[in-house]
């Protein structure tokens, strides 16, 4: 696809075609469908877009995406300051807000140690985590990331770092899902989920 | 998913998933990905949109989109004036001009005569196009629009509207595509390309 009657146009599909999983024929196809809207719809767009970019916060205690120079959830004195659960990226925050279930605070890591792909420690908000800890408030942090090998390699990185530290450190439960026919639960999660097996009144509670 | 950490990412996320083909989840995950990318890029994506809302304009002759009021292709002396391709949108001006097969210059529909999305033909820059041809200057139309109902609906309208003209009217060839096995191609295709056959020599020459 060459031959753009407009370099505007190029340019926007140019740009769109960087973005992950959006090649140049989607790319011209949403620009064609932005033109046929509201000229003000697509400046909308454009100027969240540009606002994003210029003035999204890190929240200085989690890290997390944040209007703020503090996040929602590390300034709100309901939560347990004590409680640190340690997510790789937003999504995961939003995932687990949405359960209704948790009253701590979290840790971005803003990814996960990969080897493959060039991402150490010093890449990840590691060292503020362990400053967060040392400095004595948290008393338990729960490792809340991907079960991949990234995820188990930065889940052992970080437990090593904070073993020697008055800290219970703990993991996501991890078994058949609520709705799920074991017939269809890999073997795995099936066989972790016997050795792992709790008592039935804890699973009443739930 | 709600509880967005973060007013601009909400309003990123809302604008994006505006576009068809992307949900919220994933305008989430492009949001994210810009995150992580250089401010500078998503300001450039940003200004794209706005830029191409803001300036782009439509060819006054044949209503393909273009920076300049008259386009490339119609303000090349190279090109002949008096051999007009009927094409639905911008895409299929790029694939033709792509064949480098072509001379003559277009006319953009902007659409195509659909009763049931309530698309009429005074939606579509029909009249400009009836205009273009009264004026004398026009030996040729080539209907060159999809082979569906609106596609077909579209041709015959135009057809009546311009057959008391002294014009020559034709259609893109249809037949077996090249490279194609005959096992795979349909059989309205097969049948209409025995129906059509050409000389060989014809064949030969392309």
């Amino acid at each position: 696809m060459e031959n753009y009657p407009s370099k505007l146009v190029e340019d926007v599909v140019n740009h769109l075609s960087r973005l992950p999983g959006i090649g140049k024929r989607t790319a011209l196809r949403l620009a064609i469908h932005l033109l046929k809207q509201d000229k003000i719809m697509v400046e909308k767009l454009g100027n969240s877009l540009i606002n994003m970019a210029n003035e999204i916060k890190r929240c200085k205690i989690c890290f997390n995406i944040s209007d703020n120079d503090t996040c929602d959830i590390c300034s709100n004195p309901k939560r347990d300051k004590g409680l640190v659960c340690i997510v790789e990226d937003i999504r995961d925050v939003m995932a687990i807000e949405n359960t209704g279930q948790y009253h701590g605070i979290y840790h971005v890591l803003g990814g996960l140690i990969s080897p493959m792909e060039g991402v150490g420690p010093a890449d990840l908000s590691i060292e503020p985590l362990i400053q967060r800890i040392t400095q004595g408030e948290v008393h338990e942090i729960i490792m809340a990331l991907a079960t991949t090998i990234e995820g188990d390699t930065t889940n052992f990185y970080i437990y090593r770092r904070v073993k020697d530290q008055e800290l219970k450190v703990s993991t996501l439960a991890r078994g058949v899902a609520i709705g799920d026919e074991l017939e269809y639960t890999d073997e795995v999660t099936l066989g972790r989920s016997i050795i792992n097996r709790m008592p039935y009144e804890q699973a009443l509670r739930k």
